[in-house]
């Protein structure tokens, strides 16, 4: 708990200042005023997050966590739950979507046990932060003791400083795998944005409308049995949250602690920023939203935290894929701000005043 | 004319069982089937498009098309007209907003001088198909002769064939400069459309309500002097058109006669594709629309040519800005297709069938 508190100590809302001036710096670039629309945005963000006029973002960097879930023994999943941990294999030899296109934008994958149900044999490469072997089935009690809750996001922040204090890390995203996470994550935006079930519950991989009807009850249920406290998030955390999205909690406050912009993925990534946010609401500032996932629940999260997704590609894969599309965005918009000439060094004429009102 | 007649007679519509072939194949991909939504349906177009299994987009260039236009005698920009030769200079010095964004993403930009209104000097690195120094002043009578008109198209088709010649196209832009020509390309749009004027026509660089009025009554009077026919493109490329429109015509023309998928950037290329579009109908399926521009007319031409644009970002700057990260995301979803591991290679388990239906 002292880590977590001494980290959201450290976390400052950013200085609006820094915002305006540096929308000044873009307006004296070659192009008609606020022309590049939300990549100015990107960069005036940026600036304000890292206190730098001209940062680099070349070390990019998305976290994707990994855990399982009790519920999905209730079938609310399409996959089963091995699934999880045939996918670190998969994350681990490179062939899984978040790897092609993070090897294509030229991002590390940090891939992260947080509570996989299993014992992970070939584990070169991957994280352990294990926590448990997955999480109890939060239908029947509480998905985790609140140590366990602490435990999670401590992981989260310990992976974070670690990466920034051996490799660096100029900007970071979240990522996320584990079968049933969509149904946890659906209990979480409930509980903290106070809508119904039925608006935040949605297909997850692609489940049918009975098992789409069997989710949502299973859902009301877990929310019944455990009545979890709306105004503490760590309380929801631990009755019906997950590993990976503590972990995830621990990477977004870590990130803002250390003035790192963190863009978020889909719905898992919302829902471990609503909890963070609920934990440290001034942290709001360094989250950038890469995604509209289908998800149903996921536009009223962002709704929650006040964020306009970057793109809207029909995408709900998780894993942080559209995390990689994200970043890509924010690094050009900073580039933007970098290396484009000023109307003086390129001798551009300026808008004029217009001429029919004769000044 | 023959030229263009020749190149038009090689455009065959798509294979829409490629699409379906493509899908099935993007379905044994370790991902929940569509998860990743419209990355898949880009890889699928460009299989298409291509006709090759594992397309490989390596060589990304946008053709920056540049022209000067009488009509901004009629103050219709916020900008004075040496603001096209002035940009050229910025464009050659890689100083401008494309340059930096094209180097960010590994995109080459070719600058065609199509008319500038000037005599450019230090041009090197500058491709030269000057058809005059500007068009004629389109509120007087026609912008070009019919015979400029074909000059323009043609110097397209020469620019694109040249550069697959020499050093291939695996994927192709359009972008645009020139002062005044988001006014040309409302009467375009409003010719071909059907639309009225007002409904097309934007604030361009961003002039204010007294001159968007302004330019508004120019393109109607453009449009009562010179009368085009709605029903042949040609006509309304010579009385409302401009040579760098016309030179991406000839660009759009020549990529889907090869075979190559061509990204179209905002209202300027919008207005070139239309004319394209209808010297060619089935060119259509040869077209990815990057984004959505804030250029009010934008969205009815895209409408029109029944394409939903991958980004919308605020943005509204031309050059080819929004097909840099159009293309990204064509790429990646390539990639996709390309790399990722299939259910059998991973072993990672398929969905399963709902147990609660019993089977």
């Amino acid at each position: 708990m002292r880590k977590i508190t001494e980290i959201i100590k450290r976390i400052r809302p950013i200085d609006p200042r820094i915002l305006k001036e540096t929308q000044r710096r873009l307006d004296s670039l070659t192009k008609p005023k606020g022309s590049l629309g939300r990549l100015e945005e990107l960069a005036k963000t940026v600036v304000a997050i890292t206190g730098r006029e001209n940062p680099i973002l070349d070390r990019k960097v998305i976290f994707t966590t990994v855990g399982d879930h009790g519920v999905a023994r209730q079938g609310v999943s399409a996959f089963p739950q091995e699934v999880t941990l045939q996918m670190v294999y998969n994350f681990l030899q490179g062939g899984a979507a978040i790897n092609v296109l993070a090897r294509g934008v030229g991002v590390k994958v940090l891939v992260i046990d947080m509570g996989v149900a299993h014992e992970i044999k070939c584990s070169s490469g991957l994280i352990n932060k294990k926590v448990a072997f997955g999480t109890q089935d939060m239908t029947k009690g509480s998905a985790m003791s609140r140590k366990q809750a602490f435990q999670s996001i401590g992981g989260g922040i310990e992976i974070f400083e670690k990466e920034v204090a051996t490799s660096g890390v100029d900007i970071a995203g979240t990522g996320d795998m584990g079968i049933a996470n969509t149904t946890s994550s659906s209990a979480i935006v409930a509980c903290i944005t106070g809508c119904g079930v039925q608006d935040v519950t949605g297909r997850g991989t692609g489940i049918d409308d009975e098992r789409l009807k069997r989710k949502i009850e299973v859902i009301e249920k877990a929310l019944k049995i455990n009545q979890p406290d709306p105004h503490d998030p760590l309380d929801i955390l631990s009755k019906v949250g997950g590993f990976e999205i503590g972990g995830l909690v621990g990477c977004i406050l870590a990130a803002a602690a250390h003035r790192v912009p963190i863009v978020i993925d889909g719905f898992i990534s919302a829902a471990s920023a609503l909890i963070a946010y609920e934990l440290c609401p001034p942290l709001k500032d360094y989250l950038i939203a890469a995604h509209r996932s289908q998800e149903k629940g996921h536009q009223i999260a962002l709704n929650h935290l006040g964020k306009i997704p970057l793109l809207d590609l029909n995408m709900r894969l998780g894993e942080g894929t559209g995390v990689v599309l994200g970043m890509k965005l924010v690094e050009l918009g900073v580039k933007i701000l970098n290396e484009m000439a000023t109307f003086e060094e390129a001798r551009v004429s300026r808008e004029e005043a217009n001429p029919l009102q004769g000044n």
